[in-house]
């Protein structure tokens, strides 16, 4: 079993020092924030979603991030050939299906996503999950999850299998599942889903640890251990979503090895 | 007469605890903050804007905003689809010209909207407000009025009655206008027009309100009261517009019974 | 030799009196806090990039930036129309060319640009000065320089000469070039390039000091004396990166004689 506290602490202070750049193709919600919080992080964002570059731009780039959550046409074109470009260079990619379930669109895009290259790690909320593994069960409600992240165990454990990835579930307790093991984040706070786009940079996080670690599932523990201790830290500071987000920002900035040692909240329930 | 401290507050607290979900296709510049401002008034915000699947996610969703801050061709016809979408559901649409008068392009788009479905609200600054009443006249200077909110009373006033709906206009007063009666709020707070898409903010308050209560009208007098009140309460703590509009948010969150029977300053004029 | 301190607060109260609208097409990462920025400083911002609007944009705005960040084929027909409306119009063009060298379509894209129509000043990092001077020799990281602003300064004096307009280079000294004669600005903090669109913040107060302005080397110097005092300022009081750019933006609201006279640090090395 992981140390979980001082692995995800060597993870993050090789982060700081050798700055993975992230490339991110995502939504115009989180683009600011997301990039901030690499930066708080210790890695370097870059986003960039023209067919005419994304293939060009992954060559310098460690790792992918793929988001859905405004999409359109021309941006999953992007999306694929930037996958594909990933895929061939062999950095991990790290996708987001962000109201997976809400529209046809979003699942089948999804899907279509995932069949296209092979993902390090999908990273959702309950529902985003449950909706990808069975789409005629689920009702994504908009974005936010209207599902206990429990209720996704058997989806991210099936999915996990079915394209041979890790699957990372947020939500009061967050599920990071491989095939044959299953982590418990218990870290977090009730402001993180009231900040938009706090479940995007959980996925950007992610990708930067995935990009200094052979295992997907270390990192994708790691990103949600580091987003959950950061936010106990800021909901401790905050008076509302608004200082919230940027107590956020500045908890990230500071992690310490104590904050791991001493907040750290994880256990192996398979 | 509306007894408007206390309705706004039962309203509020019916946001707090049904979380409408409110669309949004709106504008790059303020799609995080506009967000920010649903979750911590208690709304569930949603952007989509893709042909695709706007009208399916309309199907899930309970008000519509369209603001044109940055239009361009694909993202109108979103906006038309959805629009019709939401006029066959029945749901409240609130539209926000932003811009309107400042190019010949925004002002024929908003009428454009304002014609393809019946809207519940039209929530602009008075130079917008006059610039759809009357292009001729009105000289939009961007998308920041230079018109006093006084000006376009009158246009508002004929506006309702064109489109048989409510208009809002923002201001240093506020004037929220239906057929046969016009409310002034004179609550807010000069460092608020310094804020970028505040403006935009309002309208989706508006929205969120307007989805909670059959009245357009009282919806947007109750989201305009919010917004001013939540303005004042973050401008005494705030040393610029960066506090300002973390403040802002901050004190959306924690609004109280207290606050808007004690600042509330709101007049039926007409 | 320019008295810096006092000529710059000069301006700055031109800016407060004038508010001049600065129209940018730019990414869509910093959109929100460009906006911003431009506010506190005292000016009004303009986003707008369709094809069938820009032309008419331009007409009553006072400046444009072209920022290429999160470029795209429509995108860049807009910047093109409106290129070559500012300069019919006379009104200075400042170019941010995000990313100069990361992709061979963006270092072609800003060179395509900058043959468009003529630019008042060109404000980038020193990798993407490097990069546009002699491309084969560039090695951009991404969106972050991984050159020394030093490095830069005979590339930025060769495409002065070459341009025959200012080239502001940021890092963590700034180096504003025209022909024949180079300041140096070692105003600024560490913290600020881990704020994401800081860069961008420069570029669009650059071209606020140049619509009030007839020297855009002038309005170039005085543009990056003020980014680094406020960002001195705001670091003395930040924590992390989400307090700095809440505090830049505080700082940059109440900016005084006092504060450019007292840590105003520029010579002229050329």
């Amino acid at each position: 079993m992981m140390q979980v506290p001082s692995e995800t602490y060597q993870l993050l202070l090789k982060i700081r020092q050798k700055r993975p750049l992230v490339q991110s193709i995502t939504n115009y919600v989180v683009m600011n924030n997301t990039a901030n919080a690499l930066l708080a992080l210790g890695a370097s964002p870059i986003m960039s979603h023209s067919i005419l570059e994304v293939e060009e731009m992954v060559r310098i780039v460690n790792t992918l991030v793929i988001n859905i959550g405004t999409l359109s046409e021309r941006w999953v074109e992007g999306m694929v050939l930037a996958m594909k470009a990933a895929s061939a260079k062999g950095i991990p990619i790290v996708i987001d299906p962000v109201g997976a379930g809400a529209t046809t669109y979003r699942t089948n895009t999804a899907k279509k996503l995932l069949n296209t290259a092979q993902c390090a790690i999908i990273r959702g909320n309950a529902s985003e999950i449950i909706s990808l593994y069975q789409s005629e069960k689920a009702e994504t409600r908009g974005v936010d999850s209207h599902h206990q992240s429990e209720e996704a165990i058997y989806a991210a454990q099936e999915l996990a299998k079915l394209y041979n990835c890790v699957v990372s579930v947020s939500g009061e307790t967050d599920y990071i599942v491989e095939k044959g093991q299953t982590y418990a984040v218990a870290n977090g706070h009730p402001l993180m889903p009231q900040v938009t786009g706090l479940g995007c940079t959980a996925t950007v996080l992610t990708a930067a640890f995935a990009a200094i670690d052979d295992s997907p599932f270390k990192a994708a523990v790691a990103a949600m251990v580091t987003m959950g201790i950061a936010g106990e830290i800021a909901a401790s500071h905050a008076k509302g979503i608004g200082s919230m987000q940027i107590e956020f920002l500045d908890a990230l900035c500071n992690l310490s090895e104590t904050d791991y040692l001493n907040l750290t909240k994880v256990r192996r329930i398979e």
